[in-house]
Parts: structure tokens; sequence; C-alpha cells
């Protein structure tokens, strides 16, 4: 049974292993309330999963420990799982689909565990681990519907509490659910006034359609930059503790996600995942009523793929107007470009990109000419964009 | 005179203005060596300078305070200086070239100062600033060559032998030489056994020609994307500060500085501007003998421009073989592009840009074909490389 005894204890045991990531002070980000980040993102590993496995690992019995312990994660899971089992010196065997990407395995494999590919998706690994926990007797660390991996995600919300006076609510990203099931049982317990609001992704909306329709259903597919909550079925305890302790759910779409994850890098100079960030886009994007309210947003783990990560700033750019794509028709005659690249250059835009198409334009002698450039923001947008209409071009 | 007191007093001063950023232990990035990062990307206005600005105009005569203080620069010192009047309840103004970027201008008035943009470059901003200084009796800050400004960088040194026993070695870039003043000084005064090292950059190396030669000059030019560090011509107090208590300098390159700030991405998730991921450059480059010792680098800021993050992770990643262009030459005729994709996909290459373009290819009917993909790896690229080859087709 989940109890704040063992939150308590998870607490202590967790204290040689886990770092205890202080609470930041989010200025710029969301100007309508006093926002706090719980910076799980800078835990060891990366993510806060290393808290639940690793109190789960600690309560293991000396024959279960002996025996050790086996996962099925291709992800954050996986790694808290690696290390929770390095540190209490036990054997780890991470089960992954083979098309897991490199850095994943390396990763995991850096932090002592052994790695077990195997052929085809999630749910052929999930199916090999579950064969090697029958016939080899070892533990199954489930990534979020056990009692006492939750426990070990609560100790968020004894930091939190305690990091930050008079907190009107706490803003949780919602994958399987063990991590707001920690939080919201341990924050309600302690101080009941505290609200905790869950945040999904459109694209994995399974505790939200959950409690929404007051049972279990299971998503067909999900699809998000969020992949760490991206989770087609809710546990059955987390969604029972969601249901008594969790205030409201809402969610928020990839773009948003995207334009959480640069604001933290630019305002607080930290790497999120998409799943990291989804509970700051809430806040951003005035999911739940937070006006003048001291709320603590989770940032749940910042492991993102570097080139994913270069994807969403692009993204990010072109969403702000710093960086735009102009595709200008023109006639195919001597000193075109010349003109408009004098015309891009005066008015500030730094041309990153040039192609130059024939296509099926209005004139024979017409081409395409689409140029790539950083700008300022859509009023330098604006003005290149007339700046060159004025010059007697026509933008696409 | 600068002196331990004073070091000391300006930690308490700062207490109630700055974020005591909490050390971190630094997993994956330096093998040989047991490395910390001091993340003052992470401290308020993401810099160290708000420590020496607040510190200076915490000491100012009340007088002073009331006709306020001035200062000249585009970057993080603007910041400092803006929030540390604000928080002592002062005006600050400060003197910036006209060409500074929007982004920078918005952040200083952000932080409560009033910006004067001058028509020029810096050195137009700064003779507007000693001009003002004069006309109406505001306080100069200097960025570092002032000893209340480096008795408030040597704080940093407090908290790194106050968060981290038995350290061998403290690494720290240097510009101007401020910051390492404050930190050498004062280390060095605490525990003289500690090594401290400096770090520039090869493109702005002032300060490494100065020790190394005996005498300051100034450099004519500075290029390098740790701009933060782009200073030509150091302090003479900070020199002469420098010349009596740092270990050694060393230079580190811009292409080693992008992948220190890939690296703190991928492994820390946090972001470092590029004078503020120099000092780890050095650690992970090698630059000083710091084999087996317990090392403390300081990342000195966060404030990257998010169009030039993206280029530096474009970089590292075509730097470590995770994107990569192939530009393949090819007889022009039905079925190439198809062959090629084919091959490319079989080989789990990633295809994110496709050129096409006549040349002066061996054959009249030639044409080259440019390819941008993703990639796994330098072994993988070659792996895709190799099966073109095999294919029939030449890449150039």
């Amino acid at each position: 049974m989940l109890s704040l005894d063992k939150v308590f204890d998870a607490q202590t045991v967790l204290k040689s292993i886990i770092r205890e990531t202080a609470m930041v002070r989010a200025y710029g980000t969301a100007p309508d309330c006093e926002l706090y980040l719980k910076p799980e993102n800078l835990q060891i590993t990366g993510s806060f999963k290393v808290r639940g496995s690793a109190y789960k690992i600690a309560m293991l019995s000396d024959e279960e420990k002996q025996r050790g312990v086996i996962a099925c994660s291709a992800g954050n899971h996986a790694q808290g799982v690696a290390l929770a089992a390095t540190k209490n010196g036990i054997k780890s065997l991470i089960c992954l689909p083979d098309s897991a990407p490199i850095s994943k395995v390396e990763a995991t494999k850096g932090f002592g565990a052994e790695v077990c590919l195997v052929e085809g998706c999630y749910d052929d690994a999930y199916q090999k681990a579950l064969e090697l926990k029958e016939s080899e007797g070892y533990t199954f660390v489930h990534p979020f519907d056990d009692e006492n991996v939750i426990a070990g995600q609560g100790t968020i919300a004894l930091e939190i509490l305690n990091g930050l006076d008079n907190i009107d609510a706490i803003v949780v990203p919602v994958g399987g659910g063990g991590l707001i099931s920690g939080i919201a049982y341990t924050a309600k317990h302690i101080r009941p006034s505290v609200k905790v609001y869950g945040v999904q992704v459109t694209g994995a909306p399974s505790m939200y359609n959950a409690i929404k329709k007051g049972e279990i259903e299971s998503l067909d597919a999900v699809s998000t930059i969020a992949d760490g909550i991206a989770v087609k079925t809710p546990g059955e305890n987390t969604y029972a503790i969601v249901n008594e302790y969790v205030d409201d759910i809402a969610l928020v779409s990839d773009d948003e996600v995207a334009s959480a994850i640069l604001t933290l890098i630019e305002k607080q100079k930290m790497i999120a995942e998409g799943a990291g960030a989804a509970a700051v886009a809430a806040v951003m994007f005035n999911k739940f009523d937070l006006k003048g309210k001291r709320v603590a947003a989770v940032v749940s783990g910042g492991n993102i793929d570097v080139t994913s990560l270069s994807r969403v700033i692009d993204r990010g750019l072109r969403n702000s107007g710093r960086s735009t794509s102009l595709l200008i028709e023109l006639i195919d005659k001597p000193g075109q470009l010349n003109e408009i690249s004098r015309i891009i250059a005066e008015c500030g835009g730094n041309v990153t990109g040039v192609h130059y198409e024939k296509g099926n334009t209005e004139s024979v002698n017409g081409c395409f000419l689409r140029m790539e450039m950083e700008t300022r923001d859509f009023e330098h947008v604006n003005l290149i964009t007339q700046s060159l209409r004025d010059g007697g071009f026509k933008t696409v």
C-alpha cells in the first residue's frame, strides 16, 4: 500500500543516489503567475525516473536482489533502472527493440546495465522481458504502475513543498501516471490545499481520456514529440490515484511543447525533452487558471536527441519570425538575384540559403527563387516582404 | 585594495540578489578526471556578471547611488548592471551600439535599465558612456578592471571551495580577466594548493599573449563564437592578479568550444554560450594536466542566441557523423534518384534534403545530386558511402 511513510522512507533511501534538484524561479516565461521549475532534467540520468526505480530496487529482498532486475524501455526508465541497480550493486537487464537509437543503448550500457536487443517493436521487447523474468527469476521493474516506484517519484513533492513556501499549484506531465501519482498523493496528504494539475499531449491523451470517460481505454496509436509520455494505456493503480487526488488534466499540442522547449532554452538555459516541457507549456498557454498563483512546474526530463532538438529550434525560430523562407516568382533575366539580394541586405535580413527552380510560373520565362534567411521577428519579415513587393517582385 | 575580507563581504551583500548555483558532477564529459561544473549559466541574468556589478553598486556612496550608474556593453555585463541597479533601487543607463541584437536590448530593458543606442560600433558607445558619465555624474561600472567587481566574482571561488572538498584545480574562461582574478585571488588565499587555470580562445588571446610576453598589448581584432570573452585588451589590475595567482593559461579553438557546447547540451542538459563552454572545452581537450584530478570548470554564462545555437548544433552533428551531406555524380537518366534513395533507405539513413544540379561533370549527360541526411555516426556514413559506390555511384 502506498503511504506517506513510504515516501518519506524513499527520501532517506534515495539520498545517496539522486540529486536534490533545486527549484528555479522562471522569470519571463509565464507573466501571469509566479512560476518555479522543478528541474528534474538536471537529475542524474537526465530524468526523474531514477527515483522510482531506485526505491523499488532498494526495497527488494536480498534473494531478489541476487537474481537481479529486468525492465523494458528505450528511454528514461531504462537509464534509471540501470543506474539504480548499479548503485545497489545488483545486475540489471534491459530489453530494447533493435530499432532503438544507438545513443539510448549506449547510455543504458553506460549506467551499467546489460542490454538485450529484441527484434521487432516495443511490444516484442516487452514480451521478451516477461519471458526472461519467468525463466531467469528477475524482478520486473514496471515504469509506473507500482507502489514503490510511485513512492519514489513522490519524493519530488517533498522537495517542492520544502523548497517553496505557500505554493498554490503543482503542474506535472503525465504519461503512465507514475510521476503525478507520487506527487499528488504526497502533496495532498501534506498540504491538501495545493492544487495538482496533470498535462498530456494531444497526440497521446490516454490518462486524459480515462479521467474524462471514467474508465481506462487503450489508445490504438500515439504520436507526439513528447515520446516520454507517449503511453497507450494508463496504469490501474495510477489511474485510481489520479482520479482521487488530481484536480484537473489538460492537453497541450506538440507546437506548444516545442515553444516551451525553446523558451526553457532561451530563458532558463536548460534543455528539456518534449515530455519535460509539457507542464511548462500548459502554464505558458494558460491551460489552467493560475493567474497570480505561485506555481511549480515539473520539468521531468531532458533526454532529447540533438537531431530532434535541432528541429524543434528550427521550428521555434520559424514560428517566432526569427527565420523565414520566401518564395519569389520572377522573370528569368540577368540582375534579378542581385536586386533581390540588395533589397534583403538593405532590410537587414541574413540570407542562409538560396534555391532556384524553374516551375509552373505565369510567364514562360518565369522561375521561382526560394530565399532562406535569418530575421528578427515577424515585423522584420513583413518589412522584407513589402520591400520586395515595392521593388516589383512577386512573393508567393 | 582587493582583499579576502572584501570577497567575504561581497558574499554577504550578494545573498539576496544572486543564486548560489550548485556544483554539478559532469559524468561522461571528461573521462580522465573527476569533473564538476559551476553552472553560472543558471545564474540569474544567465551569467556570473551580476555578482561583480551588484557588489560594485552596493559599495557606492548614497550620493553616487542617487546619481545612478552607467555601463557600456551589448552582453552579459549590461544585464548584470541592469539587474543589480534595479535590486538596489537605483537608476542604470546602458550604452549600446545601435547594431546590437534586439534580443539583447530587450533583455537589458527587461531588467530595468534605460538603454541609450549609439550610432556606430562598441567603441562609439563606450565614448558616449564616458561623455555621459562626465556630464551627468553617473558612476561608470567597468566590466572587469575594478576591485569591487573582481571581489564580487571572487564569491564564486568561495562557493566552489565550500561545495567541493579536496578540489585540485579550478578552470576558468578569461576575457578581460575579472572572473579569473576574483577566483584565483580568493582560492589561492584560502587554499594555496588549488591550481587555477585560465582559458582563452584562439581568436581572442589577449590575456594569453600578455602573460606569455610579460606585457599588455591590444589585439587589432578578435573573432570567435565565444563573444563573451572576445576582449582586445586585458585590464591592468586583472593582468597583475592573473600574473601573480594563475598557474597557466591555454587556448581552445572555436570548434573545441562548439563541441563542448554540444556535450553540455547532451550530457548535462544545459545551455552554455561560447565563453561559458571554454573552460569545459579545455578540460575535454586536455589543455592542462588534470589526469585523475578533482576539477571544477566554471560555466560562466548561457546567453547564446538561438540562431547561433542552432548553427553550433548543426556543426556539432556534422563533426560527429550524425548528419552528413553527400555529393553524388551521376548520369542523368530515369531511375537514378530512386536507386540512390533505395540504397540510403536500406542503410538506415534519413534523407533531409535533396539538391540536384547540372555541373561540370565528366560526362555531358552528367549531373550532381546532393543528399543531406541524418546518420548515426561516421561508421554509418562510411557504410552509406560504400553502399552507394558498390551500387555504381560516384561520390565526390
